[in-house]
């Protein structure tokens, strides 16, 4: 995934499909493409397909096993340990190594039984790119015309990124699609990526994982989750513009309870994929078909499937007990959020916080918040320790201890039992951004 | 249309398709529908078709026909001076009058001469709808549950009343297509409409009018503008999986500018549907297609002929010089933003303005705000006439004075030579909202 972002992003600005490196250009300076963190998440009910942190691996098994990222040095024992799913030790890259970029913290725990390995793969990589003068094929500087073709639109190397960053998630995915044939690969997951260039930090989501700032105190959410009740009316204009994906089996109508046979011809509420609101229509044979649709919270599901809408993979996902193909529901594509760097001042408690579902399941946004504050403020700014201190907190108080009961939190509710990856990512720390 | 609102919302409360008063419900209160404001503007480069205000007309002709609000009440006299394209005279509802509900200000101004009617059709009814005690078939009280069916979803009543606006948009675009096949009427219009109800105010807009509360100086935007450039990713969703739609003349995919046959097999820069930013493909056969969306601004089209993705009938709309239909791209469904009056001790300046896109052309948000302050300062918070005055006062400021080339602002940049229609409603104002 990584190298897709990297290679996209060169491809971009080397152009013209010209791979080696070129000299320093004043229109688009010599980038430093920093991908600090990408937690990635398998989410999907079939076999899950990690993709792969750090160096791509040799063969298509290789890089469809899960594996701890790297930059955590586990030794055989450690990783026997890692993946005890009853102790559920958090993991964090050892003090004596070689830290992440910009002092970035990590820390991660495995599921309470729910699956055999930390499904939840997380990588980290400083990748070089650099620009050349002249781009042939590349935007002009813009110019705002006001007829529709008198002029070029206005393309600015932002939308360029954002661009470069899509078309590595649809290129990702048609590549697991080729791999799929080739090697019964199943299975799907999340992502979500991280890029820095040119003072930006572009954050690219595409399932349930969540960024979000601590800065000042203050909540800045950097991605959304795409789930069956976030993305509904996607779903349902799909369901009605191409009925055939419904197989006869769904409707694409959505109700507020399972609508009974003996009810054909009453009235009940419905929305369709153009409202947001509920209305009133008679009950048809059509309506008593399953929604595509379903359910809420946690267990909203689209054919009653699947929980995600968006993510890669799962080309091979099937309707439960049927040949219904559930792909074409799924998106590949993220959303692409970016936050200028140099529009603010930042300080060294200021953080980007990448989590996977496992941590927003029982954590909160406001609930990290605190947990930022309250940590920080017991470390010295210069510190470079304080941010894997920081994310090993957010697992804890994700995870819990082990009670009779289960995982359990301080207040007595159920810990999450799924894998929690945790990075920070301080804005204003201790690391260099240059 | 203001009748189809109030019969969805008497629908909604009365239930069952009982269409006589009820006694009040405890559980759905005695309602009180006040849709105070509809400024509604015709948008389409076919022939227009406004939508009358007040008390519905006889026949289709009629309803069919422009004509100003009743509420002006003007004489013979008075009608010919308001239809003066040179004048331009701004028309306010008398002094004399009654006033419209909750002290409500209302002007409006004809266009400079490019159609013969002020085509923004503007209308205020007050309109009672009782509920009853039980409502066959409404939701019962929420309840929320885990398991996909073993419990209904959370229906609101708000949810219930934007269900209903919807609805009644709807049917309204039903109607005039069946009043089209009968009697030949053409064109289309967008749609602005406030209706409150139940201490809320709902705003629904579908077209290119825009809506703001103005409140202790901040903005509060209350809707947001259809255009090709917002509503793009939508548009390009619906050619790509209906390429049926755009007929081999047109392709789904956006470019930054013309492409040429002789680019053939070089590389440019596009969007697809799934895209917010851009990047390199090779140039095909299908990408020399005119886009389905292009250009920018004022200017932006789709299919080269409509500036208004939403918006009330243009069933006949045909892609100029040639046979392919436009309305399939077209959404008669507005958004609707709700505003909860009783959450926020409001003063006799806050105001929620409505304009139609005359207004906002060469007036944006911020200049509205000021002319909010700078005109009802100059009035007794009491004075019932003060959002008369800012009404007119911002149609003045959007029309400008007519100068040897054409109608220019103070700053001599050029006024609207647009019709513009400008409610202003106080949100804690001299008016009653019992």
């Amino acid at each position: 995934m990584l190298n897709r972002v990297r290679s996209a992003v060169a491809h971009l600005v080397s152009s013209g499909g010209a791979s080696s490196p070129r000299p320093k250009s004043p229109d688009l300076p010599n980038a430093t493409s920093v991908p600090p963190a990408t937690p990635e998440e398998p989410k999907s009910p079939s076999a899950r397909r990690g993709i792969g942190s750090g160096a791509p691996a040799k063969t298509v098994e290789a890089r469809a096993s899960f594996s701890r990222p790297t930059f955590l040095q586990l030794s055989p024992g450690g990783l026997r340990r890692a993946d005890d799913h009853a102790g559920r030790l958090v993991q964090s890259p050892p003090d004596t190594g070689r830290r992440l970029p910009w002092s970035t913290g990590y820390a991660e725990v495995i599921n309470a039984g729910k699956s055999r390995h930390n499904e939840d793969q997380a990588c980290c990589e400083v990748v070089y790119v650099e620009g050349r003068r002249s781009i042939a094929g590349a935007p002009k500087e813009p110019s705002r015309g006001q007829s529709c073709w008198s002029s070029q639109k206005d393309v600015t190397h932002e939308s360029l990124i954002i661009g470069a960053i899509e078309n590595a998630f649809q290129l990702m995915d048609e590549q697991m699609a080729r791999e799929r044939r080739g090697h019964q690969v199943e299975g799907g997951c999340c992502a979500l990526v991280v890029v820095y260039l040119l003072g930006k930090v572009y954050v690219a989501n595409a399932g349930d994982s969540r960024a979000i700032i601590v800065r000042n105190g203050e909540i800045i959410p950097m991605s959304r989750e795409f789930t069956p009740e976030t993305e509904r009316q996607r779903l349902q204009l799909l369901g009605f513009l191409k009925p055939e994906l419904l197989g006869g089996e769904f409707t694409h109508l959505e109700f507020p309870r399972r609508v009974q046979p003996k009810e054909l011809g009453q009235r009940i509420l419905y929305r369709d994929q153009n409202m947001t609101g509920w209305a009133y229509k008679k009950i048809e044979l059509e309506d008593l078909r399953f929604p595509l649709v379903c359910g809420e919270g946690k267990k909203a599901r689209v054919m009653a499937t699947i929980g995600v809408t968006r993510g890669l993979g799962d080309h091979n996902l099937k309707v439960c007990s049927s040949t219904l193909p559930i792909k074409p529901f799924l998106s590949c594509f993220p959303e692409v959020r970016v936050y200028d760097l140099t529009q603010y001042e930042h300080c060294p408690d200021d953080v980007l916080v990448l989590g996977t579902d496992g941590l927003w399941d029982v954590t909160n946004d406001y609930e990290v918040a605190a947990t930022v504050d309250r940590v920080l403020s017991t470390y010295e700014p210069n510190d470079s320790s304080r941010y894997t201190a920081l994310a090993q907190a957010l697992v804890l108080g994700s995870r819990g201890i082990p009670r009779d009961r289960g995982w359990r939190l301080p207040n007595n509710k159920l810990g999450s039992g799924d894998d929690i990856s945790v990075f920070v990512i301080p804005l204003g720390g201790p690391g260099s951004y240059s």
